[in-house]
């Protein structure tokens, strides 16, 4: 049986038998984190002394343990769990280091690392981003993992999401509409136009009577594009001049999300993306491959970059997507554009 | 051809053909709201003239009525969509009145009223709350219809939901555990009187080792019964008096809306309910029948008193609820308790 010592919150092992178990264990030969010597206690593989020599209990040691780390409680019911599942987990890095099944740490680098986050915790948008920028630079991929209440685990992937110009969009159309405000959105009266916008590009939404009613986003957007002219009634004589921008205003005023969901909605647009609104699942958008309506990829959910996600929040939509076959992305804007973080459930 | 003439925000309509097609319509006779003028005029049943005697095509009056009321846009949407539905509906009260399927009003009551917003609208408890008090003093159930992006229509049915005491929680057992803490829960080391909590009272998840992880207010509340007793460290020694108080208290500062949860959680406890956390389905709670563990029924999710939706929150949290079959529930505490207000989907 391999003898140790707890010793300025680590485990000291000796012997040659120690050295074996524990090869690769930690980056310096013959200490163990708490979680792993609590893990070796608890199948029996090791006896622990104290500092004063009494050698202590699983339960012992546990209560030690917790009172050198207070997060030794979190870390080592997601150390269990990903051991019970077949993993070599590795307390170190971020939080832990995760290496494939079967694979002895030392002989193939870690391909993840973990943080662990309490249900009742929160994460923001700025730490994401952190977690990816610390990802690329060790070439490994962030995993969160989330102990809920019951003190079961959910396993988050976070990925960057790109948007590659993949596929060009029609060439557009020589047109130019004519419309005007219709509560707060905007609505088409020519059923000709209305037709070719909505059959062919997939706009706004087409009412039995040939009208085509579009989303301030779509109109804005299409005003942009030089092909929509808004028909002006004379309390919104201010749109005459510079009528793009006096819209984005007018918009707004009325939308106080207007402008940072416009941002989102004409980077997807101008990427090839198709954009309708996400409503039904919860989100701002929903992304389709550019001219296919068919099945949407992707739920988009704007935010500020100074959002922070209470955890169930995360969880809600996370969920939700994955339930319709969805990704879910999160956009922001940031100094150089729009940025787009894909948040997944993962199987472990 | 009924003749109407548009006056005042309203269309006068006169003759005797008029009056049978208009009976009941409207409160007072002979007056017809814009949705209805304009539905008329757009199926052909009524020639619409303006003051200077102009008769009106359908796109001018449409044209007229947006510059008589910004919401015209949004209403009528919303009362063509139940009109192919084949609804009775009638412009009034918090915006429409719904009649049966088939019912002329007059005939008899209308079942519910209509709240109409749009999907970038926010709409906030306190309003919630105050469609369910207008809702028991008019004897009708509220709708809010979101009109989305695309000017789709979401029905929602806002109901108090009521958690009465109906079965007995077994006999409480008189015993008396110590637990102590681990990281942000709670554990239980003796291993029989932790099966007992597990199995026969569903508290905590029981680990391989035989301990019991409780949550925070898992173990608040045992504490309140007098079931739990804390081992406390020498570093926690405040919790010696007033250990319930103290508990609470090193909870909230490690859990900022420690004290909103464990009120909902103690609350419902109290009536019988089994109360796990939602986590995996982003709310605070799933709820069971009282002693048995098939199919919760509900999600509870807990919330200020002060709180506001932007609209997609609230479509995310019902549609995940809908999805699993479960009742979405937002708890908040007021003077008297704890309110519980039911979302759902409504299928029209």
């Amino acid at each position: 049986m391999m003898q140790g010592v707890l010793s300025g919150g680590k485990v000291i092992v000796a012997g040659s038998e120690a050295e074996s178990l524990v090869k690769g264990h930690g980056r310096k030969r013959g200490r163990l984190e708490l979680e792993e010597a609590a893990g070796l206690l608890e199948t029996d593989k090791i006896e622990i002394k104290d500092e004063e020599g009494k050698e202590m209990s699983p339960d012992e040691f546990l209560k030690r343990a917790l009172a050198i780390s207070p997060e030794f409680g979190l870390r080592y019911i997601v150390y269990n769990d990903l051991k019970e599942r077949g993993y070599v987990v590795q307390p170190g890095g971020v939080d832990f280091w995760l290496y494939p099944r079967g694979v002895k740490p030392g002989e193939k680098p870690a391909r993840y690392f973990i943080r662990i986050l309490s249900e009742s915790d929160t994460i923001s948008l700025k730490e994401l981003v952190e977690l990816l920028i610390l990802a690329r630079n060790m070439r490994k991929a962030p995993i969160i993992a989330v102990v809920d209440e019951e003190s079961d685990i959910t396993y988050y992937e976070v990925k960057d999401a790109k948007f590659e110009k993949r596929e060009a969009r029609k060439e557009e159309l020589k047109i130019k509409v004519k419309a005007s405000l219709f509560g707060d959105r905007v609505v088409l009266w020519d059923a000709d136009l209305a037709d070719t916008l909505y059959r062919t590009y997939f706009y706004g939404n087409l009412t039995k009577e040939k009208r085509l009613l579009l989303s301030f986003l779509e109109a804005a957007f299409l005003m942009r594009k030089g092909m929509l002219e808004m028909e002006v009634a004379p309390q919104l004589s201010t749109l005459n001049s510079q009528p793009f921008e006096r819209f984005i205003e007018y918009a707004s005023a009325i939308e106080t999300d207007f402008r940072a969901k416009y941002a989102v909605y004409a980077d997807l647009m101008e990427k090839g993306q198709m954009v309708k609104t996400g409503f039904k699942f919860g989100s701002h958008f929903r992304v389709y491959k550019a001219m296919q309506l068919k099945h949407s990829l992707y739920l988009v959910h704007v935010l500020s970059e100074e959002h922070v996600f209470p955890l169930p929040e995360l969880s809600r939509a996370v969920r939700l997507a994955h339930g319709v076959r969805k990704r879910m992305i999160f956009a922001f804007a940031v100094a150089e554009g729009i940025r787009y973080v894909d948040v997944g459930r993962m199987k472990l």
